[in-house]
């Protein structure tokens, strides 16, 4: 029998694909039947496994949620993040392009999908870190493209990832789940409304 | 016996204040005992009343949340006028006062007077009207004061609605009760910083 240190240390080379699948599994269920209803003996039972082995790999329900709503932001993040580096694009551009997605990533995947979004908001309230790690990664990112677009003199700002945190917090309502469905209804500016807002506020003359 | 609807028109000759009272009371209620366990009985035994007489003057519980609510904005939304219309400061700095103050009541009001706070998001759930004239009433506000800079030549904006809709959306992380609470731990941009921001979108160059 071997010690229960074995057996963690063992983990990824036995079965490099489990912990995967198992997310793979959860994020259907999520999806099917709703993230409160779906139990890690649901979970289990789809691919044919014990519960226990399930908590082999994640030691309860919220870290399944983390690990999945980890996942759903790196497909995101990586997508922004190909179009914060389109070098071929005036960072102004590059500027609109990357708000648009943003609202639209956030729009389809945590709104238009409902019992996704029921796993968001439990995110939102219980892995503040998971969600914390995103928006910082967001910064990033649009530090990068606001420090690109004042080094080419298309923005005039002090102090890029101010400006990029600026913007970010300005954006709330275009990107944050919850805000989403709560303003669809009220009177407010439009996307690009706030765009062009926000390209003037980054000191970019030319917006019109 | 007197009718009903003769008993609906004499309300106002007939009590002057008893509505008015109702609304002291069942607001010192929700702030001592809280919103979801202050119930119409509770309020009627305060004063010495049967619970049918307060349902005179107020249909439901949710009736009484709705005019608490709006006495309370009206109170913020009296302060904030009186900034808005002191001509005696240039529209940048008003801006600037404004903006203080929507933060300064929305966080006293709502976030640090907890209990307080349970009855706005009870508001923001089930009375959106109220809240949405609220947003409205702040938004024109804005627009008067963008306006008046843009007639000084001190902000360069084609649309003031727009601009003031967008200031709004931009701000909400420093406004909106459940935000407050919730970006209090992150990283973000402090309010001078956004002003300054914003300042800049209003297209106001003097902005440091």
């Amino acid at each position: 029998m071997s010690s229960p240190i074995t057996e963690l240390g063992s983990k990824p080379a036995e079965a490099p694909g489990t912990r995967c699948i198992i997310l793979a599994t959860a994020e259907r269920l999520f999806r099917e039947i709703g993230y409160r209803k779906t139990t890690v003996a649901d979970i289990a039972k789809s691919l044919r496994m014990s519960s226990a082995n399930v908590y082999r790999y994640f030691e309860s329900k919220k870290a399944i949620n983390e690990a999945v709503a980890e996942r759903l932001m790196a497909e995101m993040e990586a997508d922004l993040a190909s179009i914060a580096s389109r070098s071929s694009l005036p960072p102004a551009e590059r500027f609109r392009e990357f708000v648009r997605a943003l609202n639209r990533h956030s729009t389809e995947r945590f709104t238009t999908e409902r019992r996704m979004h029921e796993m968001v908001e439990v995110a939102m309230t219980e892995s503040w870190d998971v969600v914390h790690r995103h928006i910082a990664r967001i910064d990033d990112m649009l530090c990068h493209l606001v420090a690109d677009g004042a080094r080419s003199g298309e923005f005039q700002v002090k102090d890029p990832m101010v400006a990029a945190r600026c913007v970010h917090a300005a954006l709330i309502r275009f990107c944050h789940p919850a805000l989403i469905v709560q303003c669809a209804e009220e009177p407010g500016p439009d996307l690009d409304q706030m765009i062009s807002f926000l390209l003037r506020g980054l000191g970019n003359s030319r917006t019109p």
